[in-house]
């Protein structure tokens, strides 16, 4: 396949060193609104400098990777999708429920195959969790318990144009929580706090928050977050169910430790989320890949991007208004 | 100290043996209004065997320990207290907020010493995280998660007279909020369904549960329950902060384990609360006797009762009315 | 049964309070040559004060608990058979080989029950272990790896009359060889140094030993030794073979822990011989009963005490003289 | 630097792949007798194909990688020494004391460069122990333990030129023991079988050892290695003395457990040394470069050779005549 590259910042540049291990890919065009973002990623990977147009006009580039900011993300979508190109889109599609439909619209018209980059799916630990209930390894399942914590807060000017904290960061737990459990979020309860940076509360926003959802068949699904975990990325995910419980935790930095007259010491947790989720998003790129080749279901598509989106808004209703809110209050 | 005995069942036996165990106690009298009971317990400690108002009236027992069944609680705290006896009653005081304040209002006319059997703060896992808290070892408190899950579910006849799963056994962890959180709890939020046993869904009560808990300086509570993990006794207590996170876990039932080409393997958790929580009762009746000859703030005293049993009532009815509920509300 | 305890100091006091809590044992008598020791266990247990003589004489006494220092367990082994008392001897049986055989030969003349208190072999852990091994869970079993050291060292004084390292600490681990590998030890290499305490090489012993072990099948063990090892009991168990690995590893002193920018930091492990063993001891004399009254094989019994014994000889041997010594170059 | 990359078998492919992503190196040149093998890393490196002649006498190639079969190291390193050439060559230098002898005279002679690919110095586990030690963090070392098992053998083709078990496997732990005890190796003991294949032991070697060895100041080594850990690459040391313990255990694959009834169940161990290792590689490369451009002393130098030769030698002496071998023995 060979892939187009919209966007070149610091997730762009990632995909690229991504796309250029993984088997079956080969980075054919980029292109950036900034030269020279683009500039050093055609050097790294030898592909041509392009503009967005030209990638979505090129007969070479088959599949388009869309790491632009999320303000672009739609109309690049849909563009994408009527020139025919099977589409990875980063995460959020958009922070309108109204413009994501718009999207999906283009990409269910065209018939093409279309990924979020919802990257957590493909982690291993979080994947085992997944496997284990679908298994049926822990039973009927009862309660689903998140924990998201990232290592350091955004700076308050990205906070303010985020789309919140539950658009922007908890999405993927919620993505968790439509990835492991089967049955559907009917409501949603948040409560948040300006904790962490009375920046990010004058920016409009929260740093810590706790949502719970409830699931169609009854399952409760418990989600706490944090914009700064001092000691370093902490997600845990757990499913809790009739026959036991299977667990996602975290995994450390390496596996040395000591013990004196005091205490045992160990290391903290990795601080960086290419060190934390390399491995899924390696992993994001193989799984891609046989989609688009192969065929089948997205591993991550349209009816998961509509749903985290919907959730998001649910608890940022929530929030406002201090009530638990019905998702199908958001139409 | 020479203690009283009030109830014989097995909470009762178990408390007589650890009073023979922990210095500074006596049995020195044994009640319980089927005879046998009180017979068994007068034998294995040597005790009189005498009737509930024969040890409140004696001179020779300045202590009683309250193990009889919870309706009868508020009644000999009332009686203890007047006697002047210093008292150590079971959990929970009463299903009835007005019945609790009865016997604190009791208990502090009289003055006398006087704890309530919350076990689980004398844990040495449990303590170590309120210990770090009040260091300010995890920095300002942000995050309380608390998971209690029990092995096995209770009757559903025990569960139709036991108060519901609030007040009878989610009422330890929110003990255990007030314990390691400073600030109080102004609002409860729960959520819950029956998905262990459909016979305590008839019975009126559920048997999975979540709750969230909005203290009054931002900090937040999660907690989630179930009556049967199959797997054994699962009680975590996790303190998320700005300066990092203090956490009880689980103890293993022992530290052997295997590891074979397709897995690791060790064993599940202690399935028995005597097993689990041992060493919480031994430390408990040492805290109870240091409190009583010592002086100073009860262990477990009557603010940690009543802040229980409102949060527990607002629980409920944040369950029945499905929104969030201020424990102001209660009264 | 109906239990004399000869011998009331630590080692005795424990075991009194252990018999006393194990369903079907008695303290019928106490003796010890120190009248103030054997007073205090007779008022702890209410067992009648008695001389030695008496003990072994009485018609009411059925079971014997041998806690005396090391130099009487021979004579009173060989007294108590040919009482016909059913004996429990502490370890170690005799610093010598020759002496240990006159004690089993007694012991098999008399054909009572006969158990050495390797309480070790009842941890539960190391019992997992040799479980696994047993049920063939790890294969063909290749290296046992044992690593055994004590929180703080013996009074150099106590040293002196130890008979040194091999026969008063690691005879412990040459049992758990023993007691985990099917396959008897032909040879034994030793390594050690005088590490910890200086005063320790004075009193002509070492406080730091590795040993090898090959067993007549080919099967490897490996064992290292310490006086002190600062953070607590440090005692672990590995058993490698064709299938796996089993492994005893160390409890930890409670479960709770905590992390910060620096670190994840947890408790040391338990200091105490009681803390870490208490239920070993606990099931010690639970099968100790089981044996006494059921029949069958000893526990420990005389094979057991043998080997260990001709192994801990052969090891100081070669620590002595620098070389391999082959088990039946003692005799 | 410009690195020409002599041998491109499996670990001269990893290799370059390795130079690839190391900032400061470029691979200059790729030579291998088996013309396919050059091609396909000269292919996806860009760098032309020379001969093994050619790339020592290029004055665009400062450094070599030799990644070639053992038996023609020695000659490698003469040849690239004189050359003046950086040197990185893998383990191990040769099967011969008096060849590595050769081979270090002649690095020492022209003064360039020099380290062994003793990868496992740049794992942060093990290196973390290291640290430990040398900070003083276990105060006196006093035991040093390494086990170390392959996840599957060899085929007994290679065993037969591999040098045998210690020259070929063991060397890396014996390497752990210079790398982490500050005093050198006087005496070293072995005891070895074939447990895995009999196919290996037809060929010569062993598959199983344990080996000890003793420390110029009394420290203790004792390491035991296996041919075939079904559950994965099984990698620990630990560092034992007067202030505590350091370990290095093993990663698992991924965080991901669950807990049933019966038992808790997580991962076997990675089974791919690139798995495990895959930092190590990369950190080594980062040291070498550090080295080359910065100069002081080579991370894994002439005297490090030199003794995990000769002890490995030791060894094998020590197995075969069944006694003690003093290293000076070796010469």
């Amino acid at each position: 396949r060979r892939v187009g590259l919209l966007g070149c910042g610091r997730i762009g540049r990632l995909h690229a060193g991504l796309l250029a291990d993984t088997p079956g890919f080969t980075v054919a065009g980029v292109a950036d609104a900034v030269p020279e973002a683009a500039r050093a990623v055609s050097a790294s990977t030898g592909a041509p400098l392009m503009s967005i147009d030209e990638v979505l006009a090129s007969p070479d580039v088959d599949t388009v990777a869309i790491c632009t900011s999320t303000d672009t993300h739609v109309d690049l979508v849909v563009a994408a999708a009527r020139a025919g190109k099977a589409i990875f889109c980063e995460k959020p599609l958009s922070l309108s429920l109204a413009e994501v439909d718009r999207a999906l619209a283009a990409v269910e018209a065209a018939g093409v195959p279309f990924m979020v980059g919802f990257n957590r799916r493909f982690d291993p630990g979080h994947a085992s969790v997944r496997d284990a209930v679908r298994k049926g390894e822990v039973g009927d399942l009862h309660v689903l318990r998140i924990t998201s914590r990232d290592p350091a807060p955004p700076p308050p000017a990205y906070v303010a144009v985020s789309g919140g904290m539950f658009l922007d960061m908890v999405i993927h737990d919620f993505d968790m929580a439509g990835f492991i459990v089967a049955s559907p979020v009917v409501e949603v309860y948040a409560r948040g706090a300006v904790r962490v940076d009375p920046l990010i509360g004058q920016a409009g926003d929260i740093d810590t928050a706790v949502t719970m959802l409830v699931h169609e068949d009854g399952t409760l699904t418990t989600i706490d977050n944090s914009r700064e975990a001092v000691y370093g990325f902490d997600q845990r995910i757990e499913a809790f169910g009739s026959g036991g419980v299977a667990v996602s935790d975290n995994p450390s930095r390496h596996a040395g430790w000591r013990r004196t007259a005091e205490a045992t010491i160990g290391q903290p947790l990795p601080w960086f989320f290419l060190e934390r989720y390399h491995e899924s998003y390696r992993r994001e790129w193989v799984a891609f890949h046989d989609y688009v080749v192969g065929g089948g279901d997205s591993p991550s598509g349209t009816d998961a991007v509509r749903s985290c989106t919907a959730i998001a808004l649910a608890a940022g209703l929530s929030l406002r208004e201090g009530r638990p809110v019905r998702v199908d209050e958001i139409g």
